[in-house]
């Protein structure tokens, strides 16, 4: 197996970028690794498993100022743009970028193109629960505005990778909403709700937002607008709270002694909160994988962003969309004929 | 003044409305209250200043469970429903409920009715920030389409209402969205934007939910189903993680030793995000006030809702939010003519 990485994306490039490579080619001995940026730079940090780990040199990369539309026409010769062409050239199963991520929605819109019968991909990140299970969030805002059709094809492309990636057999499927009882919200998610009770999916109906790190769901569905909208909602309040209970920690010596005492159960909450255990954002619905890595990501994220791309493909996630988006249309046609 | 309370609403209902109540018109010494309820229930706890609070007996009430559209038509002697026709016959200045919030918004609706040139009203809780401010964030589901004319609407209405009784000048208002730059998002806050851009407000543009505790805006506005998507997210992770902590304390004899040592200071942290500290939801663009207490409000709580409606009632908000929905209308015909 072979995966195309963007060196040069996000804020710990290339260093953690190279880290994680090289854990991962250490722990699977069929996975051959192109990194995509700047030699000179990647190069002192690319210190074992070289003869897995290819470097592609070039100094172009994308900025996260810049606008995402226009980096597939601007830089042709970014480390994101040559990475996804390799996919599309078939010189790579999958690809792996931590930078800007409008820029690698559109470019992989745009150079691996979307699943034949798939109307809009979906970004979709893994969100962390108490039970430590996590559940998939999509779409987070790779279509701001959505019709009830893409919330059914979401709901579906999230049940064939929990299942098959996540292990988690006939995953429960939530529609977000404003409450739980049927019949709730707007146009877009009354239509969706009924579209997914009819799909072969195993859907357990609206969820609220309140319940979601509860794991009332495996599968959460909503609209690129309100997915965003809780994605960052959780995230600034874990984020807001950590630093407050930092704060009353650093206080006086009495809360900095209790500090000591809990320091590493503390430290526990922080890691069962932390997504970047669960890998990247996958952008379902493209012909190939391509995996958004948190923007933070330190090595050992990133390390987990290819373990679960290695997963996708090794699972063939894209082809079982595809023929599960064609057994839906198909029994769609026969039903509406 | 006068405010008619529905003493049979929310989980601590009669009890706590009755205990804030009594707090309330020993505060203020121009209050009076009139209860409506179950007279049986609630004189047990009515135990001070009985010279200034009444009590309007009735046996029916709105269950959880009752569906909202019909509780006007169908429970015409509920408490919820009598304490809405008192403000609309003119024999209380404001209503508060801690009950089933889709039957208050309803019954607001019907019995009090809108400000005339309000298209829908908002409702409106103040959340929690770092820095104890608060911020104000509407709708969070009266109204779950909303069209740019009613972001607009809310964001002028948001503004009275956090200068006049929140007392912060020029409030900050923000517009929720997928990210801060200019032109982000969905139809409707692209439009929202270019409305409030040009409306007498002081308005800084989008705002993210990830920067909402951090207190980006005073006044947010978005519509119903992603201002209660935002709400119940940081609601949730806000619950989860204070479980969680609890959970980690209580673990051993290392763990209860530190808790001991840091309660109060964690307790702390709790009362900073607990937003019943700011009152209830204002239910704006009604005639006349109708205020949704905290569902789990204790007599605390119910005394800061009325807190928060004396303060409405006394800075003539609803004028105020009429005289400027007039001004803007007018503004609107010269600028279209």
């Amino acid at each position: 197996m072979k995966i195309a990485i963007d060196a040069m994306g996000g804020d710990n490039a290339p260093q953690a970028v190279v880290e994680g490579a090289m854990q991962a080619v250490s722990h699977y001995d069929q996975l051959e690794i192109i990194l995509y940026g700047d030699e000179e730079q990647i190069k002192p940090f690319l210190t074992s498993n070289t003869d897995r780990i290819a470097i592609h040199h070039t100094t172009e990369k994308v900025e996260n100022d810049d606008e995402p539309a226009r980096v597939a026409r601007k830089k042709k010769q970014a480390s994101m743009v040559l990475m996804a062409e390799a996919v599309k050239n078939g010189e790579a199963d999958a690809c792996i970028s931590a930078g800007n991520t409008g820029a690698l929605m559109s470019v992989g819109l745009f150079k691996v193109g979307r699943i034949k019968g798939i109307e809009r991909p979906a970004l979709s990140p893994t969100l962390p629960t108490v039970d430590g299970q996590g559940f998939l969030l999509l779409d987070v805002g790779a279509n701001v505005e959505a019709k009830p059709q893409h919330l059914l094809q979401y709901a579906m492309m999230g049940s064939v990778y929990v299942e098959n990636v996540r292990h988690i057999k006939e995953p429960r499927v939530g529609l977000l909403n404003v409450g739980t009882e049927d019949g709730k919200g707007t146009e877009l998610t009354k239509q969706a709700f009924d579209l997914m009770n009819d799909a072969p999916i195993n859907f357990v109906g609206n969820v609220e937002a309140r319940d979601l790190l509860e794991g009332v769901a495996d599968v959460v569905v909503t609209d690129g607008f309100s997915g965003n909208i809780a994605l960052k909602s959780i995230e600034g309040t874990a984020l807001t709270m950590f630093s407050m209970i930092k704060d009353t920690f650093s206080q006086n010596i009495k809360t900095k002694l209790a500090a000591g005492l809990v320091k590493s159960d503390l430290k526990g909450i922080k890691d069962q909160l932390d997504y970047s255990e669960y890998g990247g954002a996958g952008l379902f619905g493209l012909a190939a994988p391509v995996i958004k890595a948190h923007g933070s990501s330190n090595g050992r994220a990133v390390f987990s962003a290819i373990k679960q791309t290695y997963d996708i493909v090794e699972k063939d996630v894209v082809n079982r969309i595809q023929a599960d988006v064609e057994a839906m249309n198909e029994r769609k046609e026969s039903h509406d004929g």
